[in-house]
Formats: structure tokens, C-alpha cells, sequence
């Protein structure tokens, strides 16, 4: 039986490491988003798709959602005191998987094909996959206008309204190789959409032409686990998003928000009264803990998503 | 009375320092040999360039001829682990002169306009100028096949006999903006070829059409520092090119080299003997310390330099 997980950076991340510890390296492809991928200072940057390599191989940082542990600075400060934009931080031995990466794009790799190799020289055994090798760049649209999405995020710390959310470049992309043969596998079993931004993080893969039907339409059960616990978002703007885009910041406000596309959601244990909101919305519902703390955690929630999944097969 | 000094890397940074040093950051105009430069990692990198920058700005590493002091190392580290091109030796802070200068001269800047930017944000006062804002590439012919710079110099420790050295570019360059003003300047009164390599740091700016005619046509004396001192170059691989290119290591060889550009030539004290042989080619010759350890030294040798073409001039 073999699993895709779809994940966007630390929630999804924390998510694919317990998917990661509880199933073989041939039986877990982990697909990230591309939609926060930009390029600064002539480098190509892919935020989420580190964040997973990162938290796969064992050295993210465990104390913010992006970067590596022990990572030193000087890079940033020489840049700084020469006046570059030093908005985005990247650290000295990040800054290596970038130039790398910048580096054999503009040889002809393609992300996939760059991903498998950095990953794979980091230690990471299970496959990791983009969503597309087509650049696909989320834009913010806000009352002052439009913003790139790092622009937004990092930059202006989400301070901004957000009125809605486009993914340019969408239309024309494909799915990358490693998500069409993961859907193709007779074998797939189950997907599960990890506990990510819907609309920054999940909505980008579901913008890609045939994408959401491809989902929908393989036979393995599709389960999300939500990440609005107790009406806030664990980490990240999703819950002032949802506010500023009229949604109320619930469990069910995302799985009315992914809809059909769904065949079970899981939510965390503190919003149990969600469940038959859930359930009206023809989509199965399970409570469980969901805040992942330690790797157990982590592990605790893979399984469980994964028994949900398979008990929802039949 | 204004000067213009032409430098390569290390030997001539020394004297440009010394020259810096003696005369006021509007009396002075350092230019730079550019034939090294290379794109590697799609970083624009210009190591001449930069030994200059650095040493002006006080902030060279003492010890080798390249990048800055008190640097670190955790990019090429992590680059390494990669699997990256790890040849070339990139600093964590040196690394962002040349992640923004790429970033610059992407979107449409000259290097002359990056390197005014950079040099004084690192609080160079004196004008410094690359030889040309056109790409000038120096090929080094070998018994092994043509190679690019870098690979000959820095990758193969110039582990290759060279057959011959060309310019590839130069037919095509012209003068970089800061050269031309120095050279048109009424009150221009000396031009120093400090002490590097003739071959690999001089010949460069000379390949440019009109460069050598120019240089020669100043009303200003040209006077040079020869990079020979007792049969052996102070540093890098000048005397061992010449004995490959059949020509004695001697500092009369490399004023015969620069031939009528030259109105004057300084030698070190250890080399008297050579003085007659200058003197055959037409060439006022004197005699000096030319080995510069402290910074006295370097100002000495720039004082020397200076009373010397001064008094030629008449």
C-alpha cells in the first residue's frame, strides 16, 4: 500500500516526518508546493520544498518553520552592510542548496530532477516531489494592490488584508513526473492532505489543470487533517485569512472549502462540535490530537490518518 | 596632480594601497585588470577586482592573496556536502559582494556602476575602476588544451606548461568610462603599472583597441614596478610562465615586454645588474625596495614610483 501526502511547509512538514518514520522509503511519495517559490537575488528559492527536505533530513531548525539548525549568519550581515535586500533571510549553508539548485536549473534540470538530488545528498530516502516544474507564483491580492507572496509573508509579516489569491503561471503547468506516477500507482492506497495553509499551500496543486480531478477521481480515499485547531491556525495567517475572506475559522470551514475533494477529514480533539457540521457536508470526520510537538506525535497522527484512510476504502 | 594606477591582483593591490595612501581620493584612480573574471556558481566573480577592493577597504585576509579576513566558511561547506563545485573558494561574507553584484549587473548595471557602489559602500574613497564594463575573458593555451583562467590558475594551481596567453572579448571591449576620464584629465601627471603579472594582469587591458596607444600618448610618464625581483615573482606564477613562454625570468624581460609604453621602469635593489640591459631598451631605470611587507613599505614604494615619473616628465 502506498501513500501520497501533500504538504505545504512546517505544518505539512511535521506531518510527512511521522508519514515519513511510519512507512517504508519505497511507499511514501511527499509532495510539496511550489507556489511560494520566487527568485531573489538571482537565486531560485522554494520555501515549503526546503522546509520538508529539511525536516526529512533531520536538520530543519527546530525553532522557526524555515532554515537549518546551526546555521550561521554572515552571509546576510556582508550583505546587509553592503546594502542589499535583506529582507529574506538565508543563512550561509542554506544559501549552498539555493546557488546549487539556481545553478543546474540554468543547466536544464528540472526541479524534480534537481529536488531528487539535493534531497537524496542530504540523506533524505523517501521520494520528494514539487507539485510542477512549471513556475507557478502566488500573488496576494490586497487592498494595496497586488503583492508577490514572499513579499506578503515575509516581508510585511502578513500585514496585509487579504481580498483573494491567484496562482500565475497555473493555467499553463503540469503536474511534475513524481505526482502523476504517484496517482498512476496501481497501488496507491491513500492521500492524505497534511495540515497546511488551504489556501496558500493546497490550492496551488489545486489550480494546476486536472489536478483536483485527479485527486478526486484515483481510487485511494483523499483524508485532510485540519490546521485550524480550537478556531486558530498552529503557525502561519491562515485563520486572519480566513476572517478577512469571510470565512468563519473553523475545522468545517475548511472542509467545505476543499469539498468533494474529500473523503474523511481529520480534526483535532478540542473541536469535537465541528464533527457534525462536518458530517452535513457528506465528508467523514474523526477527532484526534493534532498538535505535533515530538516525533511521536508526528508518528501518532500518520497512523491515525492512515487507519482513518484505509477504514474509509471500503 | 593626478595618478592612474593599473593593478592586477595581490602584488599590485600592495602598491595601489601605497599609493592610496599618499595621495587624496580625488588625485587617484586605481584600475583593475577584469581578464580574471569569471561566471561560476552564476555568480559574476572578479578576483582582481575584489583583492583591490578589499585591501583598500582594510579588510583583505592578510595571509593569502584573495577574499576577506576573518571570514567563514559554512556555504562552502554545506556546498560541498552537496555535491557542489568546490574548487574555487567562496567566503560566507565575500560571497554577498558577488551574489549582489550578479544581482546588479542583471538588472542593467555596469560593473563600473556596481563596483562605485560596492567599493563605497565598503568605504573605498579612491576611485576604483574595472579596465572594462565589457566581459574580457583570459584564456591560458596549454600542451592540454585552451583553459579558462580560473581552471588554470586556481583549479590546476597553474599546473600546466602555457603556450600562450589571449584575450577573448577584448577586440570587442572598450575602456571602462573611469579609465577614459583618467586618461583625458588635463592634470593627469603619472600612470603606475604597479607590480603584477605582465602577462596575465597588464596584457588585458593593453588587448583592448586603443588602450596601448593611449596609455602611450599621455603627456603623463608610464613608469612600472617590475613583479620580478632576483629571478623569482613575489608571488603567483609569472616567472615560471616566462621560462615556459621561453623568456628570461629577469625584470629587463619584462620591461622589454612592455617596450616603448614604458618611460621609466623601478627595479628591486637585488637586481642592479639589470639596470644596463633596461637601459639598452630606452627605458629610464632606478633601483628600490620594491618587496612590500608593511605599509610603510608600500608607501615608500609609492612615493618612489611617483618622484620618479615626476621626474621624467620634464
Amino acid at each position: 500500500m502506498k501513500v501520497l501526502a501533500l504538504s505545504g511547509g512546517v505544518g505539512g512538514a511535521k506531518l510527512a516526518l511521522g508519514l515519513a518514520n511510519v512507512l517504508a522509503p519505497e511507499d511514501l511519495t511527499i509532495m510539496t508546493n511550489t507556489g511560494d517559490d520566487f527568485t531573489h537575488l538571482g537565486l531560485r528559492i522554494c520555501p515549503d520544498l526546503d522546509t520538508v527536505m529539511y525536516t526529512l533530513a533531520g536538520i530543519a531548525n527546530p525553532d522557526v518553520g524555515w532554515g537549518r539548525k546551526d546555521e550561521s549568519w554572515d552571509f546576510m550581515k556582508s550583505l546587509s552592510s553592503i546594502g542589499g535586500e535583506d529582507w529574506f533571510q538565508l543563512g550561509d549553508r542554506d544559501l549552498a542548496i539555493h546557488v546549487e539548485r539556481t545553478r543546474r536549473l540554468s543547466e536544464g534540470e528540472s526541479l524534480s530532477e534537481v529536488t531528487a538530488a539535493l534531497s537524496s545528498k542530504l540523506g533524505v530516502r523517501h521520494a520528494l516531489v514539487p507539485m510542477s516544474d512549471d513556475e507557478i507564483a502566488t500573488v496576494v491580492e490586497t487592498p494595496e494592490g497586488e503583492l508577490p507572496f514572499q513579499h506578503y509573508f515575509v516581508r510585511d509579516r502578513c500585514d496585509h488584508h487579504v481580498n483573494a489569491v491567484r496562482f500565475d503561471g497555473a493555467d499553463k503547468a503540469a503536474l511534475s513526473p513524481g505526482i502523476i506516477q504517484a496517482l498512476a500507482d496501481p497501488d496507491l492506497g491513500v492521500i492524505v492532505i497534511c495540515p497546511s495553509n488551504p489556501f496558500l499551500s493546497v490550492d496551488p496543486l489545486l489550480s494546476i489543470p486536472g489536478a483536483r480531478a485527479a485527486l478526486k477521481n484515483s481510487p485511494a480515499p483523499v483524508v485532510a487533517v485540519s490546521p485550524i485547531v480550537g478556531g486558530r491556525a498552529i503557525k502561519g495567517p491562515t485563520a486572519k485569512m480566513m476572517t478577512e475572506m469571510g470565512m468563519p475559522t473553523t475545522p468545517s470551514s475548511v472542509a467545505k472549502h476543499y469539498g468533494d475533494l474529500l473523503d474523511g477529514f481529520i480534526m483535532d480533539e478540542v473541536d469535537g462540535l465541528e464533527a457534525l457540521a462536518v458530517d452535513k457536508l457528506g465528508i467523514n470526520a474523526i477527532l484526534s490530537k493534532t498538535i505535533m510537538n515530538t516525533l511521536g506525535d508526528k508518528m501518532h497522527l500518520a497512523e491515525v490518518s492512515l487507519n482513518f484512510a484505509l477504514g474509509l476504502k471500503g
